[in-house]
Formats: C-alpha cells, sequence, structure tokens
C-alpha cells in the first residue's frame, strides 16, 4: 500500500483505554510507533521500551516537535481533547482522538474549523463503528434491509458499584461529565451514523445525580425526536441495581428490524417473518478486531485520501446534541435544535 | 360476608374480553348474574342458557331497567363507556368499566361527575394491578424495599401481523385512538400507580402510522418528565417485526430495581446486591387469577365501603396523560401538564 | 369459490390413517362427506354417525356406485391402492389416494394409465409437501436462495420397539415393502419435489432384515445419483436403537444450505453467512394444517382446473425409483435407470 | 522399559501438522529427537534449538545419513509420503508416516512391498483411533456390546471460508485428492478399523468441485458395500453452507448403537434401552492424548515387537478403496472390489 | 387368564386418594367393581354411578357382607386401616391396604396374624414399587450391576405453605404420626425394598414440630444402620422453604450406583465409568402406570397364587422400624432393634 | 495498619496444598516471607528463589531458631500438626496451622494448652469460613434470616478413581484417619461455626472402608444431635461411583433456608416464599479469595489483638467430635458427648 509506513505519536495520561490500540498497530506493517508521551514518564519509557519505540515524553509539545511523525492519537482526559488536538494539528499532525470529542459543541467547534484551516485529519475514535456486528448490520441498512427505521432505542446499563475508571471521569471540569459522556457518547453515535445521521429535531432528557457530592449525572434519559418520522430513546447509567451490564442498540424499520448484542435481524422474506442471524460462532474478538480496522481506516485516511468516518463535522454535530440533552436535563423540559 | 350475593348485569357487544371476568364470577358466592346484553342477542342468549342467566337483552337500556340488579360490568368498544356508565349510574347502578376508561379526559371527566352525583361506585377494570406478582411488587414498594424510584420505563411490544382483535379497534372514532389505547393504557396505569400516581409534569411523545389508510397509531413511544426526580418511559406497538411478543416494566429506585415479566428484584442487603424472585414456580394462572381479585375487589367496594383501586379519579388523571401524550405525538413537541 | 360443495366418499379399511383428513373436511365448506365405507362396517356407521354423513357402507363397490359422489379419498393398505382407484376412476369418480402410490411401477402405470383414460383427477396424499415449513422452504428454493443444489440427504429413523401400525405393514404381499413403502416413501417424495423432481441416473442400495420370519427390510440406505451434479441419499428404519425418533432433510447449495425438522436456512447475505430462521415460535399444527392444505388443493384441481401436486405422473415416476432401489438392495448392485 | 531411548528424526515441509506429536515426544523417557528437518531451514533450526535436538537439515537424506536415528516420523505433503518413506525404510529406520498413506493404492504397494522387504516397521500415524471415546467404543465393540453391526455412516463437514490449511492441499498432483484425501481418509480408516477391517465389496460415489480453477473436490459422498450384511456411508466436505464443522460416525448393530462426538451407546440391558455415556465430564485432550498414546504405542513396536496399528498393509487396503472412490465419482458408476 | 373377572369393593372416606386405582380398574378386564363404600353417601352413589357400580353403602360393614365380593381396596384414613382389614378379612374377602399399613407395629401385628389366620391376601398398596424406572433399577440390582450396596440416602421434602391433604393428617390418633407417616413411609419401604430387605441394627432420628398446635411432626431426619456394612439415611419433611419439593433414593454400591427422580445409574464397563440411563424420553405416566401393574399383581395374587409384594409381614417389619424411630426421635436417642 | 510488615516463615513437607496461600502473600503490604522449609531441601531452595525468600531449610527447628520470624505457617501432614506447632508457640512464633487440627482431641488438647501458656496465636487454616459466598451467608444468619436452624444437612463426596493426595493419607498414623479427616473436617466446621458453635449431644456414625489393604475410611456417614432441637447429618466419600464431585451445606430455618455450592436462600419476605441469590455473576475467585482474607485476618489476629476465628479452643472442640465420630463408626453404635 503506502511506499513507507506512517510514524505515530501516542499521547496519554495514564491511561489504559489508550493502549487499546497499541496490539493493532504492531501487528500493522502500515504504520510504526515514533514517540510516546505520559506525564507519568516512567510509565512512557516503560512501554516504550517495551514497544520498540525511540522516543518517550512527559511533555506533548516535545512530542509534537519531533519532526518525523505524521500523526498523534489523543487518549486523555475529556478536557485536553481540544488543546491537544489544536496543537497537533497547528504542528501539522493528523489526529486520532478520543471520544467524547470535547466536553461542549464550542471546544468540537474549535477543533473543526482548526482541523479545516490546517487540511490535516481530525477523526474521533468511535471504534464501535468497527466492530464485526455492526459492520454487518450496516451493511444490510444500507441494502435497505430494514426499509425506513422509524423508531430506535438504545442504552448502555452497568452495575452499581463497579469500577467507573479514573477519578477524573467524576469531575465535571475535566469530563465535561457524567455518564453521558462517558458511556452515552458512544451509543449515541453509533445510533445516528446507523440511522444515516438524521437530524435531531428536539430533545427531552432527565438525568439522576445519586451522590450529592458529585457535579456529574449518574443515569441519564433522553427522547431525541428526529427529522422524518422517527425517534430515537436513549438511556445510560453506571449506578443500577443490575443483575448483569448490558448495552443494546434496537432499530425497527418497515421491512426488518435489528438489534445489536448479540446481533439479531428479523425480517420478512418471501412472505415470511424470518430471523437472520450470523452463523459465526464466537463474538469475542469483536471488540480487538474493531481496533484494528478503526487504525486501518485512519491510516488510509492520510494516505489514500479516505474520507475519515467519525469526522471532526460528525463529532461536532454529536456535540450539540449532547450540549442540548445536558441542557434539557438541567431544565427538565424540552430542548429543540433544528 | 354480605348477606346476599350482589346481582350483577353484564353488558358487552359481540366481545370476548367481557368474558374475562366470568370464570370469576361463576365461581363466587357473593356474586350473581341477573343480566345480560349483546347486540347479538343470539349469542347473549346463549351465553344466558349457560351460565344460568335469568334475562338476556340486545337493549343496554332495557337491562338498566331491571330493578333487582346492584351492578353492571361495561365490557363495549370504547366510545360507549361514557354513555353506558352514565346512562347506568343515573339508574341507580354501580359500575366496573372496561379500560381504558373513555376516549378522551373530558368523557372521564362526565363520568367521575356522575359517579359523584349519584353517589354509585365507578370503578375501571385494571386487572394488572390484581395480578400475583403485580402484588407481591406493590408490597415490596410500599415496605420500601426500592427507597426512591428514580427512573422507569414500560412497554408492550407485539408482533406484526399478529391479530388485533375487533375492527372497531383501527378506528378512532370507536376507540378513541391506536396501540395507546388498547395496550398503553394498561402498562402506563400499572406503572403510574405502582410508583404511587406521582403528578406527570410533561409528556414528549411520537407515533408511527404504518398503514396510511387507518386513523391510529401502531406504534408509540414517549418519555414522562414526574414531579420530583423521576422520569418514566413508555413504548407500545401493534406493528413491530419482532421474534417474541412482551410487555415489561421496570422501577429503578435508590434501594432496589424492580422487573415485571417475570418479576424480579435487585436490592442490596446487608452489604451485598442480591436477587430476590418469588419461589412459587408457575405464573400461568396470574391473569385468571387477577380478574377474580378485581372482581372480589369491586363487590367489597360495594358492600363494604371499601375505596374502588382504579377509580373515576384516577381514570380521569390517566385519560388527561393519554390525551396529552397523543397532543405532543400530533405536534412532535413536548406537551406540559402541571 | 364452487357453486356447491364437493361430495366425497372415503374408503378405508379400519385404518386409524384415513382420519388424518377428517378434521379439515368438517372444517371446509367446499366439501362435504356423502359416503364412507369400511369392511369394519360398525365402524363406518360410527363415523358416519359422529360426522353427518349419510350412507355407510362394507363394500367399496357399492360406494362408487352412489351416483352422487364427486370424488373418493383411498385409504386402505397398499396392495388396494391400485384396483380401488382404477374401479374409482373407471365410476367417474375424483381420486385421493393415500401414499405410497402403489406396490411397484407396474401398478402406478396402470392408475396413471386410468387417470388419462377417463380423464378424471388423481392425486397422491403426499401430505408433507403442504406442511408450512415445507412450504416456506419451496418458496425460498424456488426463488434461488440455494443457488444449485448438489448435495442432499435425507432420512427417517425410528427407535425399535416403537409401534408400527397394523399387521399388514410387515407383508410384502400387502404392503409391497418395508420401511422404505411406509416411511421411505415420503422422504424420498418430498426430497425429489423440493429439488426440482431431477431426474434419477443410478441407484445403489442395502437393506437389513432384522427378523428372518418376516420378508420386509426394517432398514435401508440408499444412494441416488442424480442428473447433473447431484446426489440423495436416502436412510430409513424402523428398528435402530435410538434415543430418539428423527426425520431430516438436508439441502446444500451454492448460494444457501436448508434443513428440515427444525426448518433452517444458512446462507450468504452481503457477503456474510448468516442463519436464517422462521420467527414463529412453535410447529405444533404444522402436520395438522398440511391436511387442510392438500385438501384445499385437491378441490380447487377438481373445481378450478389446479393441475394436481403429487400427480398420477409423478407417483409412477416415484415408483420406478422405489423399484430400482429394491431391486438394488437385492442385488447388492448398482441399477441404473436413465 | 527400553533400555535406552529410542532415537527419533523429524521431517516437515513447514507443516505445522508435523507438530502434534511433538508434544507427546517431549514429555516421554522413552523417546528423544535426534535431527529435524525442513525445507525452510530457519523454521528447522528454531525448532531445534527450541527443543534442545542436536542437529536440522534442509535435506531430508542427509537426516537419513544420520546413523544413530532409530526411526523418523514424516510429515509433508502428501507426494513425498510414498519416495521419503522408500528411502528412510531403505536407510535402515523404522517410520511413522502420516495420513494419507500415500496418493494412490501403487504407491502405497511400493511403501508395503519396501516395509516387508527391510523388515523394519512402518506405521501410519492414524491418530483418531487413540482417541479416548474411541478407545472405550472400542472395548465395547471387541466384547460384542454391539452386536453385528449392520448399518455405518460416517462424515466430517467443514463450513466453507473456513481456512483449507496450506495451499498444496488443492493441487492434486501434490495432494493425490481434494476433501476425501484430508478428512476422508481419516474418517474411512477410522471406521473401517472400528467395525473389524470388513471387506469393501463395492463403491459408489460423487463429488463436487465448486471452483472450476481447482483439480481436486470439495464435497464428496460415498456409499460402501461391504461384505456380509452391512454398508458405510461417508460424506466429507471443505465447502458447506453450515452452521458449525462437524466430524461423526455412527454405528448400528444388533445389540446396541453408538455414536461419536460426543461417544453415546445406546443398548438393551436387562429388557430396556439404555444409554450409555462416560461419565467423564470433559473431552478436552481427547486428540491431545491421542498423539501421545499414537506414539507410545510406535516405541512400543519397536522395542517391544507390537504389531503396528495402521500397518503397511492396512494403508494399502484403505488407499484401494480410496482409488476406487474417486473411480466411482469419475465416472459417476459404481465401482467393484472384491 | 382368570375365567371370571374378580368382583372388588372399594372402601374410602371422602379422600381422592383412594381414586388411584380407579381408572386402572376400569380398563382391566380381569375385574371388576362390585360395591362402593364411602361416609359421605352421596359422594359414593356418584362414584358408583359414573363407574356403573351396582351398589354404594355409606356402612362399611354392609359392603363387607355383600357375598359376591372377592376383595376389598381399603384407602380410609389410617386409624381405621386395621379395624377394617381385620373385618374383612374375617368376612373372607382378599385386602389391598393403602399405606401406611397401620399407626403402629401392634396394629399390623393383628392384621398379619388375622391374614395367616384366614389365608387371605393381605397386600400394602406401595405403588411406587411398581413405577418403571423403579422397576428397571430392581432389575439392575437382581443382576449385581450394583454390586453390595454399602450406602443409601432418600427423602421427600416438601415446601411450606402446600396443602398437606385432609385434616386426619395432622392429627395423631387418626394419623398414627406426621410426615413420617405420609412419606417417610414410602421412601422407607421403597428403600429396604431396593436393598433386599436387610435387617435394621439401630435407629437414630431427630424430628421437629413447627407449629404447636398440632401433636405431629413436621420434618424428621433418621439414620439407620443396617445389618452388614451398610446404613440409610432419611429425610422427610411438609414444611421447610424450599423453592421445590422433591423425593429422591441414592444407592451406592461396590459395583455401581443408582439415583432415582430421575433415574441414573453410574457404573464401571469395561474399565470405564459410564453413566446409563434409560432412553424413553418421558415419565410422564410413571405413577398411573404404578396403579395399573399393582392392581394386576393383586390379582394375581388371588387368582395365581403370586406371592404378594409388600406382605403382611413386610409391613409388619417397616412398622417395627417407623415404631423405632418414633421412639428414638422422642427421646433423641439411638434405639436398637435387632 | 501496622507499622512494619509482619515476618513469616512457611513450613511444609513436598505439599502442594501449601502454596494456597503463597499468591495472597505476596500481594500483600502486610507480611513479608522471611524463611521456607521443605524435607526437599531443593524444592524449598526453588520456592524460595522464586518468591524472593532469604532463607530455605529442610530442618524446621532450623527455621524456628531464625530470630526475626514472627509467625509461621505449617503446612505438613497431618501427624506434624502438633510436635510443629507446639515447637514453634514455644520459639514464640504465633501459628497458623492447616486443617485438620491434629489426629485427635489429645493433640489438639496440648496445642490448645501451649497457645494458652505462651500467649502467642494459634489458628486454624479453616479457609472456607472466608469464601464469598459463605461470609455472606453468615451475615444473613446472624441478622437472623433464617431464624432458628432446626434441620442441617452437609457433605463432600467425589468419584473413585480421582486423584486423593499425598500417599500419607491413606495411612492413619500419618493422618489421623480417611476422608473424614480430609474433606469432613472442613464441612464439620464450617457447619457448626454457620450454626453458631452448638453442643453436639451425641454422634451416630457408619463407615465403608473400599479396599481392606487400607487402614482409613473411604466413605463415612454421620448423625450428630444436637443441643436444641436441631440435628446435623453429614456424609463425606473419596470413592462413591459419581458423575460429579459436590460439596453442599443445606440449613432450614424458621424463617428462611440456605443452601452453598451454589449459594441461595429461600425465605418469607412481606408473606411471600422468595429466592434471594447473590446478583454477583462469577465464584470463580470464591477459594482464591478465601486465602486472601484468611491471611488478613490472621495478620489482624497478630497486629490489632482481633480474636482468631478457628481458634485453638474451636480446634479442640472439632477434634472431640470427630473422635465421637470414629468411637460411633468403629462399634456402629451412638456415641454420646454432652
Amino acid at each position: 500500500m503506502a511506499t513507507r509506513p506512517i510514524r505515530l505519536g501516542l499521547i496519554g495520561l495514564g491511561q489504559v483505554a489508550q493502549i487499546n490500540h497499541l496490539p493493532a498497530i504492531k501487528k500493522m506493517r502500515e504504520v510504526t510507533l515514533g514517540a510516546i508521551c505520559d506525564d507519568d514518564v516512567g510509565k512512557a519509557r516503560e512501554l516504550a521500551h517495551r514497544f520498540g519505540v525511540p522516543r518517550a515524553f512527559s511533555d506533548f509539545e516535545e512530542l509534537l516537535r519531533v519532526s518525523d511523525l505524521d500523526a498523534v492519537v489523543i487518549s486523555t482526559p475529556n478536557h485536553l481533547h481540544a488543546p491537544m488536538t489544536l496543537a497537533a494539528l497547528d504542528y501539522g499532525k493528523h489526529v486520532l482522538c478520543e471520544k467524547p470529542p470535547a466536553r461542549s459543541a464550542m471546544e468540537a467547534q474549535q477543533m473543526a474549523d482548526a482541523a479545516r484551516r490546517t487540511g490535516k485529519i481530525l477523526m474521533y475514535a468511535m471504534n464501535n463503528r468497527f466492530r464485526s456486528d455492526v459492520q454487518i448490520l450496516r451493511r444490510f441498512i444500507e441494502k435497505r434491509d430494514l426499509g425506513e427505521i422509524f423508531y430506535a432505542k438504545t442504552g448502555w446499563l452497568r452495575r452499581r458499584g463497579e469500577r467507573r475508571g479514573a477519578e477524573w471521569y467524576s469531575n465535571k471540569r475535566s469530563s465535561g461529565g457524567g455518564v453521558l459522556m462517558d458511556l452515552g457518547v458512544q451509543m449515541l453515535d453509533l445510533s445516528l451514523w446507523l440511522m444515516g445521521n438524521p437530524k435531531v429535531v428536539s430533545v427531552t432528557a432527565t438525568k439522576y445525580v445519586q451522590d450529592p457530592r458529585r457535579d456529574v449525572e449518574d443515569t441519564l434519559a433522553a427522547m431525541l425526536v428526529l427529522e422524518g418520522r422517527a425517534c430515537l430513546t436513549l438511556e445510560v447509567s453506571w449506578a443500577l441495581l443490575l443483575e448483569k451490564n448490558f448495552a443494546y442498540l434496537n432499530l425497527y424499520g418497515t421491512e426488518g428490524a435489528a438489534l445489536l448484542n448479540p446481533f439479531r435481524l428479523h425480517k420478512e422474506m418471501h412472505g415470511n417473518l424470518m430471523n437472520v442471524t450470523p452463523a459465526l460462532e464466537s463474538d469475542r474478538d469483536n471488540y480487538k478486531v474493531s481496533y484494528e480496522r478503526e487504525m486501518e481506516h485512519f491510516l488510509r485516511c492520510i494516505t489514500h485520501g479516505e474520507k475519515p468516518q467519525a469526522s471532526a463535522e460528525e463529532g461536532l454535530e454529536l456535540m450539540r446534541v449532547i450540549d442540548a440533552i445536558y441542557e434539557s436535563a438541567d431544565a427538565r423540559r424540552e430542548v429543540r435544535l433544528h
């Protein structure tokens, strides 16, 4: 493919999530790691050693100054997405930025502007779009196997007491919000993208904060009225009393209905209602594979001019919806967008 | 209990649903059938013969004129609930009226006024409240086993192509609406009643009409913002492409979460998250039992002055919510109630 | 449909199997029973009484002489299929004859000749063709969902010691053969019909007779080489040491593979191998429904000139294959047909 | 047991399959690796290093010239089985040769002749014979728990698109054939051996080649008429549209019936039909164990004069049957053997 | 078989249990009902009418005076077993008496004496011995498939709140005891009989009475030391907090172990531990069949001189053990028998 | 917590069981390994090297003389528990001694006396008490969720032929007994402790020795009559013909019943019988966690004066019961304790 491998820099702040792409990167011939940065410089050096990366920094600007890096992956707390992305683009690097795009639409707007201005790729790491089952579902939707989707619902519910990741998740200044910023943003992006990115007409949301000492929501429900005849409901929580955690996405169309986790399709064929399910037995590497495919796509965007999935514009649009959801949940009133 | 059995009249219009209470009535010593009415007089006579009922009519006013009837059960198409109930109350009969209460809050208001004016019992036949699992759940909620319920969701989804009952269901003039009037009204009543009849602050709904030749909705989704911190989402459909029909109600509280169909409770006990489920193996007669208990309760309202479950006032409040849901779904906008 | 109902005569010889069509006949307005015949005349009268049939005979020729009968159903031991069918056709009756068509291709030839000569309908009661799942499968095959079927296998295996029906089943003179005549004929007809009635090029078969006192086989396996590239293997038994009885039919094609009992389809869709299964939960009345549909079809053949499924010619062709299978199994050598 | 360990040479050509015996060899005190050979000499050296083998070659004749080797394992593409075995025997080595024995009966004849002439052991690596469940089944058959086996069927079906191993598998010159040479040979050997190596009277087979650019079959079905009253049907494929791959062997006898994968036995005991199954919970190491037992047996053949399982003569007989199957499938006609 | 049918009288006291044998009796040609007796004479007449029995009484002595009755079935509360059996034997009738034999060994002694004195058959209705699975197990034990049974345990545990039958069960005067007399007697008889009626050396038991207003035990556990090396533990309850009721019997022997409910056998065969289970799919009529076989056996005792299963002597021995269990449970001390 | 870590010595004799606590010890900051002892000094050194332990001995007295060790873990054959514990206590070390406490109550008495005399901690390693499910159950019992426990049963049954550990297990001199000393001691301790250590009034036991060449029992059953109204039955075996090994403990109380393996609770709540089960999905590390919690507790006993679970006194009481069980089993008579 490419004549020489893309040289990548990784920027993290002690976050395990950032390692998601590492196994993929190490397997691919089209990419090589040129530098790694973590405020825990020991950790950065250990990773650099383990993966044969020539340089390790604790200051991300130093990394950006490395001239032979083509692109960076930014995997830091949410409040750093915008400033680091802006800096990286200005240094002429392509950027793969972790989800959520930013803390607000305003930040996402600045990021999109910078991408346009610099002509560099800005892509958000919405890896769920690259899962095997999601790819299959996408193809069925594109082939119009579902007909017109008129009703959709999605959710990600986690059991109270499960670990929620690093401390900054619960701090609005660094996270931008609670479970909507953590889990909701992923299901929302996936749902809207699979539905063909319809316009969101209005949003009605409620949220629940269990622990009054924290300023981020634990549970949030929202109804999105979409252009045309459809609507999408969303529910996310970190803290329900549940037997099992689960995430789902159900799409109901005039010709078929599709469910994720596990993937199932209900469809009329030759006059009979049939269930259509993948015959592959296991989905164990559904997630692992998603990171590989995402990285391959990011590289093709750089080398072959492919249009990024989860582009700067899509990220901006997503953050507008998220801003509206928070506005509605705070006011306990509908908020209209378009 | 009562010195003589309550004498009951049954008013139906060829509807099988009306027979729901018949097996219960025949088993109980506290009640006896005095008359039966159906516009298909042959059917009325057949039923009268089968159950040893002395009189059969095709005109419901004739039935109401029978002086020794204490009460009537009204099980007719929705547009007849209001006029028949008004007439029955005016004839001095107690009334058990099938769900939904009426086609609109305006009708339900007239019915509640008439009940107050005549001093007779008006009760709506919300039999789900009397199911065994619901009764257990109700007791757990009353004992505060769930703590504060901050999030609730409910739904009843049926497969496209399943029979939907009589033709008048699809005719707005006779039904007052589509699946919300048929299935939604039941889940909504059940949810709000179990939550302690909280005030509904606002409603946002969308609906979908599959067959443009019909004037009632097939699918409807709604989000109800409730007073306090809670919300309730509702989804109902007659026409999704599903593998199985199902109805559910999930209540998430600070101390426990409860699910119906099947009934399960997730609860912290002595510091551990435990699942609590009924040990009784079968729920086969969950529904059959609900009709018996409902009839027993109705009789105790008449004979012992018990306060009716699903009273005229509760029915009116429910219809106000339903009116608001339809208004919101038509305008694709939030509607505020209180 | 028809201006007057078809008047039917039933001819059985104490066989319960014959009652298969009775429930269907009683439900249909297009057909009425005019006479019934059984060598056990008491049984005939009892059935006639139970179903309101005006005449009951013990001599089938008497039944045939009843002038207002349009058609007869012949459900007698195998050796009577040919003579009774010939007589019925000569009396100007349409005939629905139970499977197997006859004891041999020679008999089936006479029956086909008589049908052609008299211009009456002769149809064999291959009810499996009318099962719900088989009808679905047929439609998928016709729509080319399987592509070219290149390999097929079928079988019906019963546990040793299960009751095998009347005594004449084990007597070659009356049955024409053993398990191939009982179970094999049904699976063979179903397989070849679903595959589009391909020519059978050659047959290799082996059989096993467990009880040397009987002159019919208990177990039989055959391989049929078909024109084109396909083959069909068949295995049938009355007497294996099995945990469960089962019957199956597997069709492997270039685009998809289909299995019966239960019905499943494995198929590539949009580049993925998918399982396609009916979403209807139960197949309880799969068989009951088959008799109704078969009778409806037979009546439409009479009244609307529909071409019979399982016609005299198909029955003859089937018996040619069966003759060849027996010839091969006796000689333990291949027998070539076309 | 033996005073000194048998010294073994391993001959492979970049084939992973060859490593099957390695874990067993490393665990056993009765055997030691003296040399290893692979045309990829780097791979040979790496393996030699990993397992402490003193010598590594890329030319197998060099290996054969090592004077202190007692025996060799030949695990190369099929067309090399015969020439390498001949050379090894001539160099005075005992030989354990991978399945299939050769590409044809003619080659297998030369191998058997050479073994007889040199007096060295020639054994084919039919490891399935050494599986735990197969060993149990063998014992039940020897104890006459099945009585006379009168009907047998076996098969190994793989899903289309599954990897089929190295490229030479699809090249008739190097493989000798398609799926019959890969999977069929194993099930055929297992079936005939468990049945007591009955004579094959005739063979009727059909095959299907999906991809016309390849000269080996993807799917093959065969019926083998055996001496006495039994028959054996075989079906093998690399390329069916299946949900799951599976291999099976069913043996039906007068006193009992046995199934493999998983192992089950249906048997009359004291007048009742009973299911007899191994109580051991897992069969995870069924296959791993088979290689250990096979190697132990091979060593005992060398050191204690045990008669080899899967001897040169059995391999020759097996190849005669395979030749006949191919001849029949090509001509679409029966081929008679004995 | 018999030249004329045995004529039977049925003696019950409003007990449904007594009807257990009725379906069997009506199906059998070897027996006919001559009279029926119940203190509820209306019930007796209704039953007599329903089953075509010529005479119905409310006084059992009247029934006994009917001269053409050969035998009676006594199905009355426990305290009537002895006096009614004595009277029936003295009237020259054979007796099939429901379990338990009596309230005490003393009563059972009188019954055995009377049977010996009159020369009539006295058999106890231990129908569990005649269940299909028990008969299979019995045959395996007789064929020494278990070797020496050295450890046995049995129990029957019912959920608290389940209906326990008529009121007299809880009244020691009429029942002779609690759950041991109801459920324990059956499992004890079954266990000892299957083990070959070994001598009971000593008994240690404890009991628990939940409701202090009742004088019979709800729960009882016992350990029986048997002659030789074996022991048997027994646990019975009417009133545990259980998810499911269950009854079981486990027999552990040197060659095999057997379990009931469902029947399973673990056994070494040809050196492997195998599970042996009946291949018959359903045990639905396990119990229904037991009553038929029991009645057939009772008739053969009368007509063909077969030795009764559950004879007067076995019943006496059983009551001696039960007396000892109660004595031990009262004293909370071991009681030695032999 | 503690200012400096407790320094521990490990004493084993080639027993793998001893390694149970090692992973826990290595993870904890409150403890460090100071020395290790094994009669196989090579093994001791290997372990010392692997875990960075400064000293390794083959003579346990040498280890005891190491002055900076605070405590020792004794994990040796049973006959060494007493002498080594006595020596360790005398050297001023705290002792965590593996189960069973000793071979007899007499030895356990000496150990308890020494602990009292030296003022050092002596704790027995009853790790089952520290399992997650057991801890939950304990809390429910303490909160009186079961009410009064009136009936208990426990057992641990292993399949014949499973490995039973080192040879000394079968030698009475070194083990003190058979399966009761290996498995029984654990279930007995767990049961009595959960029941609140009730007094054992009397014991009736039987045992079975399969292999006459060995002097320890393979199978043992016992009934323990407890003070108050309760009893406890125990069954243990190394050598039954079973499909699966299993261990269980069932406690039946007036308010609830509890089962272990898996943990379930049946309980009346608000008038309904409910099943209460932990919502945590997996119990994989139930056992691993038990060793960590046990070690943490032992350390807190040393550093914070916590009262040891499974103290010297509890161990003595347990050995008294075990002595009585053996006495009863030998005499086949009841033995009374209190």
